[in-house]
This record gives structure tokens, C-alpha cells and sequence, in this order.
């Protein structure tokens, strides 16, 4: 076998050992890993491979190694666990209507909650981007608020389950949004269109309206689609 | 600096490095890298420094090196680099009612779908799931059953980027079915209820009516959400 085959096989089974413990309870946030002599003896490999597989996982984010004292599940995780991964879901190549669809899915929900949730505060936030996108022409400019306008509206969705898998794919998101803008401001008339229901959609979460949140979020993603059909 | 920030930051730098290059369209699946020598020069780091950076994407799955020749965005994706960022999901201790509403959420767009795209073959497969649930008493078997069942609704959705969504929490989702069969079950009555409901859903599908697909799936997450809040 390969030397890199090998490294890959033991940080496999590195790794797969730690999920286990965590499923069972044994592991948590900040807990002690067993020491380096104990993996390899368990795993059946050497010392060395053991320290490389902690060792990418150490600089993965996973895991910390305190000098003397060992390793250990890392309290909180930093971005660079997630690039790898976003990277993964970048070259995957997935269709527009693949993306459309768990958008707009996610978003009609994250719409509905919050309809019950969100801070005044937010609200008055959407309300300023939605000012400042009636204002501008630019689109680079109009592109990034309906970036924020959206990411607002997952995060006080307050499911950080969610979030967190929005933010996981959010380059694939905001490539998306980037592309279905171009597409749709391709008709002249289509660019009031598109500022009305943002507005729309502020509107209804201002008036805490559940029905009407799910509405206009549909109504949302239905001139996504008109727009990619007509393209 | 010590040593392991030292690399840390020069890992993060490689991989902001590499998705630049991919959003831009410079770098797909397959594609040669630029040499070590040439990163060191552009990212202002050591080559020793690169090539762990480079040794650690290798041995996530994300590069492939091969000698003499270069380093390569691989050609596909082992399960390798999900495992990681499913480990940081298990350690975000999500609530129930989190990972209920991101099931709920998906899982219902999945079946409405699958009415209209699942193949004979899975319903028949799903049929015969049902017909093994009815007839065990032996939960251990109900469970994976149970698993199987939802997997299968989710891969007829025949969208790859829900599918590997969910495949990253995968772990996650069958630990929830697990306690929420638990739940559910405390009440002797529960047991055919749930049983009815998995038949509901399969009929619906047969029957590729998308408003008995979407109503079916919503009830059965009904009887969920009913569970927790009697327990």
C-alpha cells in the first residue's frame, strides 16, 4: 500500500472512532481524546500515523493538542472545519433548479417562523434594505443586499440547524442568487417587479403574518422560476 | 506564531487560494493545481509550509497527488471529507425540535416529489418495508426499517444536493428516529398509528397524488410532534 493510501485509511478509522464515542455519549465538546500509545494499540497502527491523522484534524479545527498534556475535542469549531466541505458541495456541479428547490423550500420555512420571530429590530433592518435596493442601480451594490436580505430572514429563522446548513453551502447561495438576478433583470419590467416582492415579503413578517410570510416567500421564488423559464 | 497556528493559517490560505480559483471557473474536478513552488510564491509562504497544507487536503480526499506530476483537484469525493463536518454536527447538541423542523421541512418537499419521480421498483421497495414493519415486534429491526424507509423518499427526490445535505447529518436524523420511535411508542396505541402512517404515505406515492403525498408526510411528523408534547 501506498504511503497516502495509508495515512488516509488510519485518519479514516481516527475519525470513525471518535464519531462512535460521541454517539454513545463518551466524547463531548472539550473532552480528553485517549492518548496517542492507547489509539494506536486500539486501532492496531503505529504512533506515527496516529499523530499525522490528529494532526490534520488538529488543523481542521477538530481538535486542539495542548503540549504535555494531550488531545482534545476542540470547544468551538472555527470556519475552516466547513471549507473543506463547501468546497465539496462548490465542484459538484448541482443544477439551478436543484438549488432553486432547496431554497426555496428551506426559505418559505424560515419565512413562516420568522413571521413569529423576528426582532423588531430586524424588521426595520429589512426595511432599510429594501430602501437602499429602490435606490440604487448598482447592481454589484444590489446583489450584496439581496444577499443580506435573505440571510437575515434565515437567521431569525432561530434554528441554528438550519443555519448552519445554509451557511455550509452559502458560496453555492450566493453564486445562485448572482446568476437568477442576471437572468431575471434581463426584462426591463422585471426589476420593479423584483423590488415589490422584497417589499412584500417585509411587509408581511412587520404585520407577523404567518399565511402571508408563506405567500409572498412563494411568490418570491415563483418569479425565480417564471424568469428561468422564460430565459 | 507557534507551529500549529503557523499551519493552521497557511492551510487557510491554501483553501481560500483553491475556492477562489473554483468560483471563478480557473479550477474544476480533476484540474492540476499550480505547483508547490508557485503557491508559495503567490500565498508569501514556505514551500514545507504548502505542502503540509497540501498533505492535509490530501489526505481529506479533497487532492489527489501524484508524483512527479503535481498535486490535483480529485476526481470524485470519498465519504472522507463529510466525516469530519458530520462529527461538528453531532457536537452542536441541536435541539428535537430543530432537527424536527428541518426533517419536516425537507422531507415533505421530498415526498412531493417523489410522487411524481419515484420508479415502480421503490414503491414496491417501500411496500414491502411497510409489510415487514407490520409484521415485526422486534424494535432493533423496526428502527432500521423505519431509517431505510425515510432514505429511500429522500433519494427519490432526485435532487443530489438535498440528498448530500442529509447525508451530512445523517447520523443526526437516524439518532432522531431512534428517540423519537422511543417516544412515540411509550403510548400502546402509538404502534399502529405509526404503522398506518408509513402505509398512508406509501399509498399516496402509488397513487402519485402530489396533495396526498404532501398531506400524508405532513401528518406523519404530526404524530411526531403530538409525541413529544404528551411525553
Amino acid at each position: 500500500m501506498s504511503e497516502k493510501n495509508k495515512d488516509t485509511k488510519v485518519y479514516t478509522k481516527v475519525i470513525k472512532d471518535i464519531k462512535e464515542k460521541i454517539l454513545s455519549g463518551e466524547l463531548k465538546n472539550g473532552d480528553r481524546l485517549p492518548s496517542e500509545r492507547e489509539m494506536a494499540e486500539k486501532l492496531e497502527v503505529s504512533r506515527t500515523s496516529i499523530r499525522e491523522a490528529i494532526r490534520v484534524l488538529e488543523i481542521m479545527g477538530l481538535i486542539e493538542s495542548k503540549r504535555g498534556s494531550g488531545n482534545y475535542i476542540a470547544n468551538s469549531f472555527g470556519n475552516s472545519l466547513f471549507e473543506p466541505l463547501s468546497i465539496m458541495f462548490m465542484l459538484q456541479e448541482y443544477s439551478p433548479e436543484d438549488i432553486h428547490e432547496l431554497r426555496e423550500t428551506l426559505e418559505i420555512e424560515c419565512c413562516r417562523v420568522a413571521s413569529k420571530r423576528m426582532s423588531d429590530d430586524d424588521i426595520k433592518l429589512l426595511n432599510d434594505i429594501v430602501d437602499k435596493m429602490y435606490k440604487t442601480n448598482d447592481e454589484e451594490q444590489s446583489l450584496l443586499l439581496d444577499i443580506r436580505f435573505h440571510n437575515i430572514i434565515v437567521k431569525s429563522s432561530d434554528n441554528p440547524l438550519i443555519v448552519n446548513m445554509l451557511e455550509v453551502i452559502s458560496q453555492l447561495m450566493d453564486k445562485f442568487i448572482k446568476e437568477a438576478r442576471k437572468i431575471i433583470l434581463c426584462e426591463e419590467n422585471n426589476r420593479e417587479i423584483l423590488l415589490n416582492s422584497h417589499k412584500e415579503i417585509v411587509l408581511s413578517l412587520q404585520e407577523r403574518d404567518e399565511e402571508k410570510a408563506i405567500y409572498s416567500m412563494k411568490k418570491h421564488f415563483e418569479i425565480i422560476k417564471q424568469a428561468y423559464e422564460n430565459y
